[in-house]
């Protein structure tokens, strides 16, 4: 008999240990059994929840970027900061749990994109999304400060954007390097004082 | 009775075929059979060769740099460019080069830093060092376009050494996401023309 409950919460537990269990050990690094086996859920019930390892972790992106977006807008609902501050308090609350992970586990998305964004259509189709959802809120905040004047309009929100999550990501693979966030926290600081934000005069 | 002119043939076919297996397809998901069947080497010679799958992609990741400076070098030697052309040009090569593979290998260095820069000790220390290699290389470049006025000098050429390569490294992870390298392309120039450059005036 079908008890959806427990399939239900089963399948939010897998999901939720894959988040971190995939961060840290990347998508061939993390079998199925060490899955299966932290959520002491029965080898080979695994694919009554998924249709297989990809589809897995496609549904981990989504849920990882659900999270993060959340975060951030819970953040965004109770701040009267400026756009850069706000961007900033977010960014830096991410290194601060990086710090606290001992930086060595980075963004999922870039992790899987290094790994897999080449192989696995169904999980890039999925970072491509991901990454527009939480693109379209950044440029929402960027537009803003465009409009009052504290960030520069020379190049348009989008590009500075696309700009930023590449340097953000860049500097979490750079944290994972040096073993510290210094380098990251840097280029933050730089993205925001220097190349965003409109010269003064 | 040793061999040593086949050995170290076979020796640097592995490490030049393990260079294209790993930017393909990641650290754990090139196992040494692909690899020792791509090279025609019998299973169980290839620890005559390495200590480990670990010292063979610490090995990789040199030889890997070694290349990419060597052609950097190559160019830097016969140019008369400004430091900035200079620059656009190795990067622009580099683009190309991405576009001609499909866009979905991207860089090695990033790869293995997303994969396994927070487990491998042994890898990470080597990207350290081959990164100083490039930097020590590129912060050359960008001190003599602060010489010339053609770089902004209120940030340090380290720093800009820094962003620049967390900013490319993180648009190959962008590049591979979304299956082209407009978005790659795009943040270089942005990187060049508009936050590296001295403003007019």
């Amino acid at each position: 008999m079908p008890r959806p409950r427990r399939s239900e919460h089963t399948r939010e537990s897998l999901i939720e240990h894959g988040i971190e269990l995939l961060s840290e050990h990347g998508y061939h690094g993390t079998g199925l059994k060490l899955i299966l086996d932290t959520v002491k859920v029965p080898k080979g019930s695994f694919y009554n929840y998924f249709d297989s390892k990809e589809q897995f972790a496609a549904e981990i992106i989504e849920a990882y970027t659900a999270t993060l977006m959340a975060q951030f807008e819970r953040y965004l609902e109770t701040s009267n900061d400026d756009p850069l501050t706000m961007i900033r308090k977010v960014y830096e609350t991410m290194i601060k749990q990086f710090e606290a992970q001992g930086c060595h586990k980075g963004c999922l998305i870039g992790n899987m994109a290094a790994e897999i964004g080449g192989s696995s259509e169904r999980c890039r189709t999925v970072m491509q999304e991901t990454l527009e959802i939480w693109k379209r809120r950044i440029v929402e905040l960027l537009e803003l400060g465009q409009k009052k004047k504290q960030i520069r309009s020379d190049l348009g929100a989008s590009e500075l954007a696309d700009v930023f999550w590449n340097t953000w990501e860049g500097g979490i693979l750079r944290m994972k390097i040096d073993g510290n966030a210094a380098s990251l926290r840097r280029s933050l600081d730089i993205l925001l004082d220097y190349f965003l934000r409109e010269p003064a005069g």
